[in-house]
């Protein structure tokens, strides 16, 4: 900041970022007959020394938003789609390490998934389930890179219970032993990976960088694996269970932070009519909705994804 | 309608209809262990001897939509939950049959889709991919269905070119013989079934009636296919390829209507950089979008799915 | 069509369309230092000659969608935007008389408003509230005109009644003699105006043309004083009378479609708590809602308006 | 937290909270034959001693998110709605003071506005313009209330410029001195207020709290005069004389976070046409968009308003 260009005013500048948000990047690999996609929704937040910009319009030290999108376009042929993580932190490194008045890159990407169909071996459909999303940030130090998914509709149409809960004057619930338990994940789990060692590299050499694609299919796995193996007596302990599988299985892995919407499906009650039913016909609720969030911890591991919702 | 009920103004009433939208019922089947799932969306649309309710407020003809609703969630336990287009069979009769004033029912239903995760045998995911439509129409004398899916992204990363249009003044495109195409499809198809013969049945035997769930699959596959497998020059050519592909194999499919938007995904110029773009990297953009909407009959039948876009 | 180009299959080509959908042309007119603006959303389908395409891909007919695209943006700078109607009525016209093999062109446009702020006369806001809509089609013999609205969300907090309606033993509902009416107003309404004498004119001199921007502010206000004014037995009565009005203050309208979903506010029981709910605390429902839709039209005037919900 | 439920896993519970979220309460007040609405959604989470229910499903200390939905819609009658800020503070209070170990409750709420329309004195068109927002959070001694709004569109359609700006390889953005600056306002304001000398009162004598109602009238003016008033040289100095004129004129605000999207109006190429574009025809575009976020603080106060985008 220069100190002319602040206005003579009460008020000062906080934290701020800029940058070009949703880059729809498409990266077609032709090996032969046989394409792969990668399907990339791409966001960039910069922050540095953007006072003067702030205080008297000067842009001088602004590397525009639109530059930021093309170079999202130009690294996916200079350096490829291998992951969204990897791709991130060739991103991320470039911005803080190319412009000095830049310190810290934020780089979030939404990633999706693609099936093949026919045998043509060009031929796709979205497989629609859910968004997997990553966000790396460098400081010019070192990376933190919190990978995640979202969208992910689960549901359990039996071993859930709720019973047992605090009551007070505004207390109608009745307990219930046999209950749908129904949520749609969104997941972030960080690395314990910061790159520390090799910022000065060219990234091609991430030698000790996590395998990010197998890692994001074993956590997926992860998770639904707990969802469905945990008898369930309340969404808070499927939550735990959930986040403690993942750190259990995976070393690189420090913290993971959950939101869990409970998707109610309510039991209809058709003795009106008289039917009887038995855990069979529910109504799925829109809205209102129980919303249980946790982070899970490595112990010893300082939380660090930050509480958004 | 009753003479004395309508008001001495210049204006009648035209063609009306109402009832209960967007009815979520679950129904889940407990074979011993092992669940299965049904999740639906339900609208109902009752038309008939409506004009005194519009004319004076007299509610007399009007069975509440409280009631359809109601009626959804009961049969859902009374008649199960077979296919969506039975179950809407099941309801579109009733409506018809058990109230005089009703002349016409109309079910439009949602499916959505879900996987098996775990071994539990009672967890599931939702799949995410398209939307399963169906819609069934009751006049008391026959069945109108109309199956369909939507929400099902494809894309063909070659194989397709665009040139030797049209050109007027305002004409800028360049031809191109490798493009990608994309498009979400949204699609329905009119069986030739009325179930004329036995609607005076109970419809549990319901024999002649085309098998819901298999055709599904196999209308879905076609659809898929047909996309994959066309060597396209035009996206109205891709079209017609996927109705045709439907009839031919399905004779008892009469019409098809397919809404393709052209989900375009053009070439990023990156010459600027120095780069040479080899159909590598794309982006994918919102709107404005190319739509392409058509249907392919069976020679000699007659169109009766309405264009409704 | 050529004979030859059709393969030999068991299928015909029925009604298509194709063209750009959702051009979001805004124009900026300046009055010297005070701006207008004119914010729309212009989706084009033409029809016509067009079994080449897709029976053997042939695109020697087609225009492309971007020339179309073009053309809405060109038109904008060469007609202006008078007003929604008048500019689909220019660009319907163009489709059609410029190109031999399109036989029909339907423009549908949605118009966002804007109000000013400060004292510039160049800063507005979106007024968010209903969003204007218009269809335009021409088929090279006369214009065919269908406003309206959407998204505009009415409540009346009392004078609403719903009892003496029809049951059978579904019926659940309580009887009321006051309730919340609630809906969110969809309304097309169809101009009797079909410029069948001047279509070889150039438009400027549309001196027999409805005044789209006057009409549509009254007939707003009609709605919206028929839904205040009218007390209610039934969303029905409350449609026809918002209908009616619009036709009955406007003779060159001949038609009135309305869709009104019973955006429901239910009572909240809290006699639980020891709390009466005098009509005053209530519930805001999202799913299932009633939804009722109905056309009313001038005495003697043909239903026009496609039924498409 | 009982340190024997905890299992022996290597992992810790972090962060977590739990509630209803999105209860749609609306309140109607009658004065006679005038009405007045209140339309809100309200979601309740809560912190406290909540390691059992995660670590072994003992809900002991789970008040059911039931509960706190029930308490929402007994509080608009209990104690009416006044303000979204007031109705938060009792609910906080509430929950924190009524359960041991809840230690922290947040409760969000969206506002939507509605205006009169007819002469009945209880009709109503909902506004549809922003959402008013508010976030009050009680952790037993004191309150912090943000408030803000969303979905503010804005345009100035000139004495907007952009230039002057930083450039890399990647770079190949014109300059431009006249453009079209349009965003859609997400804005957050901190009060000064924690209430903390009242906190054992009934809250009814909120003597020294904000004039909340007229308070947002008054900033959300100071916005929109601000946007409007500023010839801007970049979206950042805009969002600087946003938030630094809101804490000029309200001694109670202490910190103000914006995040404006910069709906991007591109000039469109008429030449290719034969036409010119004197800053006439724009297309609005959807994705990328530039991204601008940040915080203004009065000088000498802390940053509390979270970093969430």
């Amino acid at each position: 900041m220069t100190a002319d260009s602040r206005p003579a005013r009460p008020t000062l500048l906080g934290q701020n970022q800029y940058g070009k948000a949703e880059n729809r990047v498409v990266r077609i690999v032709r090996d032969g007959a046989t394409h792969r996609i990668k399907d990339l929704n791409v966001s960039v937040a910069l922050s540095g020394a953007m006072d003067d910009v702030h205080y008297s319009g000067s842009n001088a030290n602004v590397l525009p938003t639109d530059t930021t999108k093309n170079t999202v376009f130009a690294f996916a042929k200079e350096h490829g789609i291998e992951s969204a993580e990897a791709f991130g932190v060739h991103l991320a490194r470039h911005f803080v390490t190319s412009q000095e008045q830049i310190h810290r890159a934020r780089i979030r990407i939404e990633e999706y998934g693609w099936e093949r169909i026919g045998a043509t071996g060009h031929s796709f459909a979205r497989t629609g389930q859910e968004t997997r999303t990553t966000e790396i940030t460098f400081d010019g130090r070192g990376f933190q890179v919190i990978s995640g998914l979202k969208d992910l509709v689960v549901l359990n149409s039996t071993d859930s219970e709720f019973w047992g809960y605090a009551k007070d004057e505004y207390t109608t619930l009745k307990e219930t032993h046999d209950r749908i338990l129904a949520t749609e994940v969104t997941a972030r789990w960080r690395f314990s990976w910061t790159g520390e060692d090799e910022t000065e590299g060219d990234g091609a050499e991430n030698g000790d960088a996590p395998a990010w694609e197998e890692t994001y299919a074993q956590v997926r796995g992860h998770l639904l694996e707990a969802f469905a193996g945990t008898y369930s007596l309340s969404l808070q302990q499927t939550l735990y269970a959930m986040g403690s599988r993942v750190i259990e299985h995976h070393a690189g892995i420090d913290e993971v932070r959950l939101s869990l919407p409970n998707k109610h499906h309510f039991l209809v009650d058709l003795e009106p009519f008289g039917l009887k039913n038995d855990n069979e016909v529910y109504v799925a609720a829109d809205r209102p909705y129980g919303l249980i969030e946790g982070t899970v911890l490595r112990d010893g591991a300082e939380a660090r994804i930050p509480v958004t919702d």
